[in-house]
């Protein structure tokens, strides 16, 4: 299977660090042997259909750039690589931006038109054209696979679609930003909401844009896919209405402790799709602390059901990568 | 489809009312058609290739037995129906029996050996013999599924199967007995043991052999197939160290909140196989509270996850033999 990758950024890295680490077990259990044959950042790129090096596309990009590989070309762009490369995949980890979705519309639209399967942790496109893309993937007999979206390495997508088979879900609501529910929490701990946030920050877990986790925008983007993915709703950005957590008082916030509540960022699809700071009872699973994420699932005859999980890390993006790429294969074998 | 059912007691008849109201929706997307063909309870069967209409088989079992069906049999024994009639598919739903499984033992085993498929809820014969069961259904080209063994509408089973394929799982440890929970949630609340004993009795929601759930064999049960199937151990009960709740006391509970924690029944599965009671942290989002289960799952590369729900209930546990059926459905396709 050889992929190439958009995006060189902690995911990336970890992701040939894991396939290496795990080559033989995926291998002999999956039949799964991802060759690297192209591989680009921002500050230009690398192909060889023979394969790239992890280990060596790592320490070029310690350099600066994947460029730095034997052979790399700078200023080459992912425009370029995904047109000029034959691949059977384009995982796609550059970062999200919800105005236009670029560069990642781009590599994905370009790399079906050329019959690629895709893999997209770029949350960006699926919140934009989530719709589009999935018709533009029927249309090429491609997959198009974002396991990594939502919930980092917790299997939140898989499950909804998958472990509740033959169960109608009639509603979720989840706390999709591990920044924004680490803010809340230090804040229920007695922390300023600008304590809170310089806490988030010095620990990097707060956005370049600030605005995404913030006014809830990284939510918004995690229930557009949700929304589409699990109950077959055809919507994007737009749709959601979207509060994030800038106006929340310590008041508030002692108001909801006092019934036994606390506030979280919660994003909502019942009659309705939006994300807004809610008051959770304690007692509810879904009132997970610190960056953890949550997901509660309203199934018509298994009742409430929640899912709960670290909701990113390289690793554990990584990990759902592979995933994704044992499911294309399999696919791939099908036909 | 033809679909046997040995016991009829809450999950029998919620699974023949379930399959009846959702009859359209499981043949138009999944092809899923069952007959029910055969049924026995503890008074009797009956038994009709044309199949048994659901709401005659209620209604008789109102009056005492399936067998005051028309044309019903007094006194007809599980192993008789099974050995005499034509069908697919078994479902076992009798008691869960720890000592020597029976009669669901004879049962799965008799329609295996005759090319059943089997669907169990009654974790006896798993618990007391899961790995010589799975290779009875192996020799035997057939398929074995028991989604409502654990975690009643929850699908913990799929999810640690399935939704982290590739992943390897190293540990996991749960809450797999909503009683147990209930009891000691609200000791936690400040109810003497006694108190609360009694108000999970008034419930209905202690096993007729109280033993079951405060001894911690049914959590222990729970324990054996999780470790079988997520983890490809092969245990059984004996296998199990188990000390249930009884001589939790008062001062054992305040000192669990002291340290922000509280007392759980947890099933354990590391470097050891245990059911005991243990401290949970409350900020653990393994603690749940009331009747509800959870099981925290800790993966090699996607951290610990957790998913919560009911552990039990009529609706439920029938709403996972229909995702049981729709799987072997799946597998006869297949072959």
């Amino acid at each position: 299977m050889r992929v190439i990758l958009c995006g060189f950024g902690v995911v990336g890295q970890s992701l040939v660090k894991l396939l290496e680490s795990r080559a033989d077990n995926l291998y002999s259990a999956f039949g799964l042997k991802p060759r690297i044959v192209g591989v680009v950042d921002s500050g230009g790129g690398v192909a060889d259909t023979a394969g790239l090096d992890s280990s060596a596309l790592v320490s070029a990009k310690k350099r600066g750039s994947v460029s730095a590989y034997a052979g790399g070309r700078p200023g080459m762009a992912g425009a370029e690589l995904v047109e000029d490369t034959e691949a059977d995949v384009l995982i796609e980890t550059t970062s999200s931006n919800y105005k236009d979705a670029e560069p990642g519309m781009s590599h994905i639209t370009a790399a079906m038109r050329r019959k690629m399967h895709v893999v997209s942790v770029n949350k960006g496109p699926l919140a934009l054209a989530f719709p589009s893309l999935m018709e533009l993937a029927k249309y090429n007999s491609v997959s198009l696979r974002f396991s990594g979206t939502v919930g980092g390495g917790t299997p939140i997508l898989d499950y909804a679609k998958n472990s509740l088979r033959g169960e109608r879900i009639e509603s979720f609501r989840g706390i999709l930003n591990g920044t924004t529910n680490y803010i809340l929490t230090n804040m229920a701990g007695g922390m300023s909401f600008d304590a809170a946030l310089g806490d988030a920050r010095s620990r990097g877990y707060v956005e370049a844009d600030e605005s995404l986790d913030l006014d809830g925008l990284d939510a918004a983007a995690k229930l557009v896919i949700l929304a589409n993915w699990i109950m077959g709703m055809k919507v994007t950005m737009p749709d959601i209405k979207c509060t994030g957590i800038r106006d929340i008082s310590e008041s508030d916030i002692k108001r909801a402790a006092s019934k036994k509540s606390a506030i979280k960022l919660v994003a909502v699809c019942d009659d309705d799709l939006y994300v807004a700071p809610q008051d959770v009872r304690v007692d509810d699973p879904l009132c997970v602390n610190g960056t953890l994420n949550g997901v509660s699932v309203v199934s018509e005859h298994s009742g409430t059901q929640t899912i709960i999980g670290r909701g990113a890390g390289g690793t554990e993006t990584a990990s759902s990568i592979i995933r994704d790429l044992i499911d294309i294969r399999r696919d791939m074998m099908r036909q």
